[in-house]
């Protein structure tokens, strides 16, 4: 699909809208792309914008496939593919996907960006209900590989089937995710550990600083290169997996009590006290992220993963 | 110090042993290392297995800097550092160290690669217990930048900082974990994304390869190049960690919820029956993992991070 000239409706021109924009047009190189969004000031808005999210990329090429739309129908009238980023809620999304339904081409592949609102939620009205997937990205999609393909329990096999040829085409990571849970996949990972740092940094086990260093020397590296399963069966030797979780099992369940005990005991919830601390040491250490130097340096481990 | 021919006794030759070892060897050109292990064929043992972890290394150089010795005594002797990996179980550690201090020099730092068991508990018999220390590494050493250094409660901080200062010279990244808890940082860390993972899989959101998947195209990079508290900085803007934790945190502790409810209706312990889907699974995924693979991709990572 990647070969033909894909046209590319992008719904919300957040820094998720721009991202994707910007990677449509930089990893596709004939597809176009056309932005709608309400804002006033759009056309400035994206001209100003959008070049800095092509780095290393024929910018003239990218920006000559860009156009911007006046309205949700111009928008994606023409289109293979329908992206949205608009705001994150319900109600919104419910009452877009009508719309888009009904000028789209039955054809368009149609995918949510939300990080919570299910496939099976926003699709409520719609018509034909097994069109809709959400194509969740790790941010920024520019840079990051990983797109969670998440199914609804309507969406059908030949839309996640088309969804994954389409990344795979563009050299990305999407993963399916097969049901709709609370967070997707990601996420949930994540904030599994951010609880747990949040946990250690506010026992004083460990400042803020010294926690991203040891992430960094460690878990960091290791999982760009192999997942957790993946190391731990290594970790494993001949017996893989389950030979680890037979030596070190014992350490591990003994980490899981003592979590679940500190977390009660820290009350490591959103919005209570650990969190002033916490954000202090953090602003302290890195003020305003250069996420620029975070983006080089991340093409660099991108690229030495897979050139390794 | 690492200027200077420092005199390492690596005490028990496991993988630990020789990936330590091998690490003195390889980063500090003019050290010594003396191995003592009760294994009878310990001469040969050496000989066979220790050329694997001296990878882009002069490996003459190093072997004529590696000796064997006879018995404990002889291996701490001159020793300005000793380096404990002996068996994980208290009763070993709480008698050898009483030893190591008669007859290593009074300066020598003593360090203990336990996972588990802290410093605190190891050092019941010792005279001047402010000497010992726990420096833990992740996986292996030679090859992984990370070194927790535990202090307990009686650890002096001049030994915290020699300690520090050595690994610093050798281009690690050591970390002060101020104070002792099960699992230590890392994998107190690593271990509740295991425990979150090995719910989502067995709630059969996601597969075991695909999990690896998303970790690998999403935090695993990330992390690498920014901690995750340096990471969701970033991702407030301006507004740092307290902005990202402002807009995101409801969908976090959605998440946190979503996870306490799963582990339980998972029943997420070590030992139960979710652990043999998961095994199985990575078995059918990885077999036998090749960690030389995985060894040399994680240089070049470590590389692309520090050039980056």
């Amino acid at each position: 699909m990647a070969a033909k000239s894909t046209r590319i409706a992008i719904i919300g021109s957040g820094t998720i809208g721009l991202s994707f924009a910007a990677l449509h047009l930089s990893k596709n190189p004939t597809c176009r792309v056309t932005i709608y969004d309400t804002r006033p000031d759009i056309n400035d808005y994206v001209s100003k914008h959008i070049p800095g999210y092509l780095i290393d990329t024929d910018q003239i090429s990218c920006m000559e496939r860009l156009s911007i739309a006046k309205d949700l129908a111009e928008a994606v009238r023409d289109a293979d593919i329908v992206q949205e980023q608009g705001p994150e809620n319900s109600d919104f999304k419910v009452a877009v996907w009508p719309e888009i339904e009904k000028h789209a081409p039955g054809h368009a592949l149609l995918w949510s960006s939300t990080s919570g609102i299910p496939a099976s939620e926003q699709n409520r009205d719609m018509k034909d209900k097994s069109r809709l997937a959400v194509v969740h990205p790790y941010n920024p999609p520019h840079i990051m590989p990983l797109l969670e393909v998440v199914k609804s329990p309507t969406t059908s096999e030949e839309v996640v089937e088309r969804t994954m040829e389409y990344w795979r085409a563009l050299g990305r990571t999407p993963v399916v995710v097969q049901k709709e849970c609370v967070g997707f996949v990601a996420n949930r990972l994540a904030f599994a550990l951010l609880r747990e740092a949040s946990s250690l940094v506010t026992q004083g086990v460990v400042g803020v600083e010294d926690l991203d260093e040891i992430v960094r020397a460690s878990m960091g590296p290791r999982w760009a290169v192999a997942g957790p399963f993946k190391a731990y069966a290594a970790g494993g030797g001949e017996g893989g997996l389950q030979s680890f979780l037979e030596k070190i099992g014992g350490t591990i369940q003994n980490c899981w009590d003592a979590s679940d005990e500190d977390t009660q005991k820290g009350n490591i919830k959103i919005g209570e006290e650990w969190q002033q601390d916490v954000c202090q040491q953090a602003d302290r250490a890195y003020g305003v992220v250069n996420t620029a130097e975070r983006d080089r340096k991340t093409r660099k481990v991108l690229e030495a993963v897979q050139t390794g």
